[in-house]
């Protein structure tokens, strides 16, 4: 690849060591290419210098935050530059009376939250590696989460943001006041676009008035379809839970395997629930609890302070690493219409078995985004495979039961062979015209989210 | 201009008076061309077909909902085919599991808040024009209104439109479900795009839980500073109000000159303030009456009951006929950070005063959107001109202020001289580039947005 300027020989990572962590995310598979180089921008002159040079030179870039994607849109790839912008982590304005902030893109989200908290107000997206993602991968993949069944997604709280173009033409897109329908809003389009179309440099969020810290409740089920019942009567809420988690009794069993967290031994399937509504928190968790009871829960149990209500959801906070404990496997991140959730576990219940593979199924019930994961031995033949199978098995039944292919995870290396289904020709084709606006020399992550791999 | 194809006879408004209505929309100066045709489509057969025709003849398209329109979005043109899509006006769907509603873009406003609340649900988005304006015209001007301090704007409840491009394509964009991230999300493009790309056939809304109804207070002030520095305390408040109207002197004299509507007289200003938080209308509604008094607000009155509230709002929802029955009028929409809703009034002030014009300061306090308005009288020479000065004048205040030549209303024909001072003319270029993209023959709403008249 091109030698990078000599501007810019303080950002480049040459230890190999620390060069081969930034090669890789959290995706499967994701391995270092034979040649690649990392920049490690501090500030918005770095990363102009990097898009001006890639632009020049034909340089693939692969931006990049935390590393803690799930759908290999970080990974390294061959002859490229990964420029992270983790450096770039300043809290530069929270106004409470606009009710936004504005931030670096380097900024881990669980800081974003704190520091709105400082000023009495709230940035909801919260994905379970909320401790360690930044809010520059959250606007990358439109991250979802635990709180999105009551407030949404990262793209109901960004209202624009500074993007540096490949050549290094740096932009702004929406707007920083309430209201403001001059032009065209490109903001969405740089929401989700996964490191495709440019490098998010700074964020302004839409906060909102902080909540009551939240109380839960814990439900046991004896099978998946009575906890999927009760998350579709929890749905019709008039106050919706502010979370609303199902686990399977193979995750439950994960997860206190990694320490005890209280879930009861021998369910099949367990929500949590909470409610972090100002002044109801007491009596919307009674409430949820009456109508667990009457979808058919096992057990109830109320959790009486918030203490214990975040014990309860440390459990829950706990299931990435400890299904990360259990081995090998493919996440999925399929999204459905609430009304089809029994559906997808049925179905995935029946990929499993038929494709010889172990399947725990949990995630954002209250959302139809579920992560089931199959599971895979890669000391055993052929079994990676009948993984992989069931994986696109159940790609598949998502799109028949009219959901995406992917909730809030990306597109990124690992479901772009599923995209075109999703989408159909055409989109894809405007979609690849649309990268092509703002990219001619399809410098940025070429070859992710568009293209089959 | 190219004849329209026999296929739509039938959809073809021949008679004159009848076109005549349909070549104007509200906007100040909004006069019928030489040459044009109506073309008013009963489905979403009839707008592919006039897209096709368009594309194929270079016929300019002039998209139309209810020409409610400030901004001259929907006004005819010489040559071009106005495409009323009012006709298109069935909700097809409301789903409480999912929380969406599907409609027609011809869907009056309060009918599919109508058809929410039947729901037990809840479509927030309320511009003025609540009673007769379109979703479709809603989402092409990401229209506000008087909600949008506690709930936004329309963008916000846009889940997924259906869209026919020139040439008559039907393409799909955003999702209905609840997360989703496979692919770029174009919708937001098209929210706000003033039929500048194409034209809105399916809007796929997001609903919330329905409010309960809402309870006022309403203070008046001896000047307009203190009624704005009670605006700023307003809007820190933990539980934001769901409406914050302001109105100067100027404006209730209009109002209450229509009927009596309970405003006092001799008062520099007004503000009305809701609360529809479930559960707790009258204490918020008691605690925004200290907050007002603190602020020194010279009378503060509580109503008691919802009746009365409404009665209250009535007047606020009077003011644009009232305004209408003043005279000629140049309506402003900027929108500033509300920190500086006070230095925008006092220009405002003394711009009305410099260009000796009549001006009314009205509008949407909590978003730092007001409609400060210029009146002028034909008959006189150069008041027409004055008050058009002014008009720019305050334009350009908006900007220095950190905020937007348009809040609600539009760019359309109005604005578009101002709408590269306040995007840069690279912006503007992009933009420009982006609606190429989808109307590669320039025959959406042409002239319009992004070019000087």
């Amino acid at each position: 690849m091109a030698a990078l300027p000599s501007s810019l020989s303080g950002r480049v990572v040459t230890d190999p060591d620390v060069k081969a962590t930034y090669a890789v995310d959290e995706s499967l598979g994701a391995a270092a290419p034979a040649d690649y180089e990392v920049v490690r921008a501090r500030d918005l002159a770095d990363v102009v210098e990097v898009m001006r040079f890639a632009q020049q030179t034909g340089t693939p870039v692969v931006p990049q935050g935390a590393r803690s994607g799930l759908a290999g849109g970080g990974v390294a790839m061959q002859g490229a530059v990964v420029l992270n912008v983790e450096a770039l982590d300043t809290v530069h304005d929270v106004d409470p009376l606009e009710g936004v902030a504005v931030a670096g893109p380097g900024v881990i989200n669980a800081d974003l939250k704190q520091a709105a908290a400082q000023a009495g107000l709230f940035y909801p997206p919260d994905p379970a590696s909320s401790a360690f993602c930044t809010i520059g991968g959250n606007v990358a993949t439109n991250a979802g989460g635990l709180c999105c069944v009551k407030y949404g997604v990262t793209a109901d709280y960004i209202r624009g943001l500074q993007v540096v173009l490949p050549g290094g033409e740096v932009i702004r897109t929406g707007r920083r006041t309430a209201k403001g329908v001059a032009g065209l809003d490109l903001t969405g389009l740089f929401v989700g676009s996964e490191g495709t179309l440019g490098v998010v440099t700074e964020v302004t969020a839409k906060l909102v008035p902080a909540p009551d810290p939240a109380l839960t409740v814990l439900a046991t089920f004896d099978d998946l379809e009575r906890a999927s019942a009760a998350i579709i009567a929890l749905r019709q809420e008039r106050h919706r839970p502010s979370l609303l988690e199902l686990m399977d009794a193979a995750t439950i069993t994960a997860v206190q395997a990694v320490a005890d967290y209280g879930f009861p031994q021998g369910c099949a399937a367990a929500l949590i629930v909470q409610s972090d509504r100002p002044g109801h928190t007491a009596e919307d968790v009674q409430r949820y609890a009456a109508v667990l009871e009457s979808a058919g829960a096992a057990e109830v149990a109320v959790a009486d302070d918030a203490q214990e209500a975040d014990a309860l959801l440390a459990g829950r906070r706990a299931l990435n690493p400890a299904l990360e404990a259990k081995g090998h496997r493919f996440i999925e991140d399929v999204c459905v219409p609430i009304g089809r959730l029994t559906e997808l576990i049925r179905a995935g219940q029946d990929i499993a078995a038929k494709r010889e593979v172990e399947i725990t199924m949990s995630g954002h019930g209250g959302d139809g985004n579920l992560h089931p994961c199959f599971f895979f031995d890669p000391a055993v033949e052929g079994s990676r495979e009948r993984a992989e199978e069931a994986f696109g098995d159940l790609v598949s039944v998502a799109l028949e039961l009219g959901g995406t292919i992917t909730g809030e995870h990306g597109v990124g290396s690992l479901k772009s062979r599923w995209l075109a289904q999703e989408l159909g020709p055409a989109e894809l084709a405007r979609q690849r015209a649309v990268k092509a606006l703002f990219d001619p020399a399809g410098i940025m992550n070429p070859g992710r989210v568009y293209w089959s791999s």
